[in-house]
């Protein structure tokens, strides 16, 4: 075990107490996306202004935003809905970069993520805390990582022309036809 | 002027402070997004847990993101691309919340918001510190607000079968098909 493992600027420990402020709990996915951030820092380098993609809607997302300049809300993060354990940190100003994956061929010396992330093991019988020793145990030893250049989902979000929607009077984007999005019937709330 | 004004328990100077950090400026969309969260927290209650949605991807998520616990990987928030200034949060047992938006015909009583959303003054035309002075001063006047019930978009985000993408090697959901999305030829990256 790497008692002395430094993450993103933190011990281990401080890593689990800001990721649990931020997200609820120490999720194990958040943790692991702690240790590929810092894997992929580490390849950026420090001079680089680095936008984010991120490849699964859970966990992975706030590891960027606690340990990164880049949030949902201020474009420099986008999230792509694959459920793939992955996230790439590039130049935007180059667009190249560097993705970096939990590899599970990789985490088979590992069981307990191996089994956590195949979702094999019940949670009850993967108590928590045994499971984030498993990850400091493992640290970069689960991660693979390769050079990319991205190629789609670079840039900022693009604002259109804001009109007030004639149904309910609220303002929406001119782009989504006569009626706001909600009033044709798409909204989520009654 | 309120100089009194207190937002999800912080003096305004401390809301721009604590926006800043995390979304890299004091956006006024994440500030107007934290009176928004204040208001909607007044009517929940401090007892209920909420869960939230918000209708753009633009600032607004991380407002939700410092102000309440729900966070884009947790889980408990959800964005919906629909580029409108909007936010519910609702009581995840009962899916009884409220929603509040900024008001546009509201705004029309303080020019600087209303140009500013509306996007009708350049941006050199109407600096940072003007915009953040009247959104201080407008306070809760710009805000509209109605009880709703949420019938989309709640509850957890399902977990499927883990597999091993036979052409990259690397795991992925097995209901994407044989292989991953992006040996699927939907990647963001070569």
């Amino acid at each position: 075990m790497d008692n002395h493992l430094i993450v993103c600027g933190r011990s281990y420990e401080d890593l689990l107490i800001t990721i649990q402020r931020f997200h609820g709990w120490p999720a194990p996915g958040v943790v692991i996306g702690g240790l590929m951030v810092d894997l992929a820092q580490e390849h950026i380098g420090p001079d680089v202004k680095a936008d984010a993609i991120v490849e699964t809607i859970r966990g992975l997302p706030d590891a960027i935003q606690l340990f990164t300049p880049c949030t949902y809300g201020n474009g420099w993060m986008k999230v792509v809905d694959w459920d793939k354990f992955a996230l790439t940190l590039y130049d935007k100003k180059t667009l190249e970069g560097i993705r970096v994956w939990l590899d599970i061929e990789k985490s088979r010396r590992f069981p307990d993520i191996y089994n956590w992330y195949m979702r094999l093991t019940p949670k009850k019988d993967l108590p928590l805390d045994v499971l984030l020793k498993s990850i400091q145990e493992a640290g970069r030893h689960v991660l693979s990582s390769a050079p990319v250049r991205v190629v789609h989902y670079y840039g900022k979000n693009k604002k259109g022309r804001i009109e007030i929607c004639s149904k309910c009077g609220e303002a929406y984007p001119a782009s989504q036809g006569d009626w706001c999005l909600s009033c044709q019937g798409k909204g989520y709330y009654k």
